[in-house]
């Protein structure tokens, strides 16, 4: 099946996920959010895949929800015909963003989001659960949910006051306001602003460091283990995944192999492959009580 | 019942509460324990109010507890006579900087602090729950409980972590300094530093961006939902809340003219009323597994 | 019992701790994390102790577990040999990282890291529950565990997204990279980067501060709330805990004595004594559903 509102091309062990709508600004559609779960589907049973880059098509990372059904966009009747109406919990339909920003936050591979213009509404949510955002310095950000009489969605409201702290969180939401770049990155949603030619080299940079130096499988581990680490209730709960995770881990051929390769100045060759190699101890993260995914 | 120690006011749809009590630079004590709650219960009751600015009386914000009670002050004894000593947790009197905080953090109108001097002890702690904090370049800051015998109390052990990280937290708690705007600033306790005479300028320019843009029962539910997200165990949890709110509000007539509003790029006139229109599936923030207020 | 593999003493109050097997970058062995847990459990017992600090000797902080057992030295049976293999949870041998970095969340004594030189692997996840980490220019650090193909140890999914933010923890974390003191800095993993000879004499006047002004059974507890918090549910957690405490705590002699010194404006002689006069309220932080120390 191809993509029809995203494009999907994996290079030198990276996957490029490009948000395709630019008549559009790339807006949000139930079509958009079924195509970016299936792509995140493909990078995690693809053994070739060791990062993952997402950006926009044109001038713009993501406008929000596609405003075309007016005032009666986020209507519910309007969401049945639009986002399927199928998907719920306990008989509320599945907020959309939200099942695309749990999809990535399960992501085996790290996720970099390379934003090279506006990213407002469910566009910037659904970068919340990347590990790292970039910015072009064209960028602008809005968490405009107040502004449209709904709420912050995408899960948001877990993410975004732990990545930015709840101060800088309620000022974005509560006022709804469109910022900029350089805000974007006094406050922590980003992590470095680049200028638009420099930003998609900066985020492969990054997404090579990871490739070309880590076990896959280590990485896979490390990124369930950490995000479900800002879940756990104390250490101790960490420390116990920890130590199943060194046990399987430190007798597995990776481990030798990075160990040797180091001690013998030389990169590693680690042999083992996400799909078949995880172990069974890798957190399934983070806690979901309601068995979505 | 009009108010002793503090004053309220409410004009242009923002409500400011001042700490007022300047011989004693604003210390805090039972009356105005009660008081800052009944102003917060108006605040809630009132339609017209969009936004909560606190400040203190002339040169101080607030000195912490008042220790006319000398060595005695925080005796259990002394405080059943000074705090009433019927409002108990398992059998304990309630810290009464606790009682405050929480009523703050139950807030349903965004709440910023206008740190107008020093802010020391209780007068800092009250100010955590608060959404976001500015401060005049005057303002001094001290968790200063330690040099005191006591603890960090108003549950500053969850809150304060949580905005300038732990180690930030525990350098500050352990220490008990008392620590300029500047160093409030690096360590993320403020959001901006301005002069004196621009303190409550800003602090109501922010609560304009607010009131001028947003939809109420947005901001009501938004303010929930984000401190909720923050005591919420996993991203799931949030994604059922936003489930919830986004079926609910989508099909409201804010939500309705939110984006006309925005598409005939005028000025958005939301119809709907906190008082009568937030929905059931508001959280009421946060886990409260005790039954206080 | 001596110690072979650090140095512990106590001056003025102040307990060092010295990592001490310079010939090896003072490399982290089985022998070395009983010798911590050791010297933690001494500081805590004993009142003249006030505040620890970590450093270590010669050019190196710590440069992780010794890899003296090549491709085999995270094998489950060399472990079993090299850390006792006794030691588990529910069957797996216990993360040795994780026991000592468990054993400092727990201390009753603040704690600071004077990371002097090199802190990778367990060198730096070592370092995440203490209190606040200084650094020296020379300092690198490197959370290599995915260059290795293992995981991120020592319970550090769980500390450092909650020192950092999650963001920059994932970036450390899945890159794997050897990163300086200033990117430490910017990153907010370290508190000050000093030069070499500043970086001891800064970390002794951050403990003197913590010893000279305030009591030790208040740090102790507010050191357990602050952790704990961290680790709470929700703000009426910490709202009872600070209830029990400061009932407890208000009418003894330190609050008396605090209270009394403040407005005698002179320094505060506090009577109390960790080892006997802490509260039953203090709560054994952090939840630990294992049973583990």
């Amino acid at each position: 099946m191809p993509f029809t509102e995203i494009e999907y091309g994996v290079a030198d062990g990276i996957a490029t996920i490009t948000l395709n709508r630019p008549h559009r600004l790339n807006a949000f559609t139930y079509v958009m959010r079924g195509e970016l779960i299936e792509a995140f589907d493909r990078a995690d049973a693809d053994d070739e895949v060791r990062a993952v880059v997402v950006t926009g098509q044109g001038r713009a990372f993501c406008a929000g929800a596609d405003l075309g059904g007016g005032g009666d966009t986020f209507n519910h009747r309007r969401s049945e015909e639009m986002y399927g109406g199928e998907d719920t919990v306990d008989g509320s339909p599945r907020d959309g963003g939200g099942t695309v920003a749990l999809r990535i936050a399960r992501s085996l591979k790290p996720v970099i989001g390379a934003v090279n213009g506006p990213a407002v509404g469910v566009g910037v949510t659904m970068t919340l659960p990347m590990d790292v955002r970039l910015a072009s310095d064209t960028a602008r950000f809005g968490f405009v949910f107040a502004r449209r009489g709904i709420v912050t969605e995408a899960a948001s409201s877990w993410f975004l006051p732990r990545i930015v702290g709840i101060a800088q969180a309620m000022e974005w939401a509560v006022t709804g306001r469109v910022f900029s770049a350089s805000e974007a990155l006094e406050g922590r949603l980003v992590s470095r602003v680049h200028t638009p030619e420099e930003l998609l080299p900066a985020a492969y940079a990054l997404a090579r460091e990871i490739a070309d130096n880590t076990s896959a499988v280590s990485v896979a581990a490390i990124r369930r283990l950490m995000w479900s680490g800002l879940s756990a209730a104390s250490p101790w709960e960490a420390h116990r995944a920890d130590s199943f995770l060194m046990n399987a881990l430190g007798a597995a051929p990776d481990a030798a192999e990075g160990v040797t390769a180091f001690l013998e100045k030389r990169p590693a060759e680690f042999p083992m492959k996400v799909s078949e190699d995880l172990p069974d101890a890798v957190p399934s993260w983070p806690v979901n009580p309601y068995g979505l995914t």
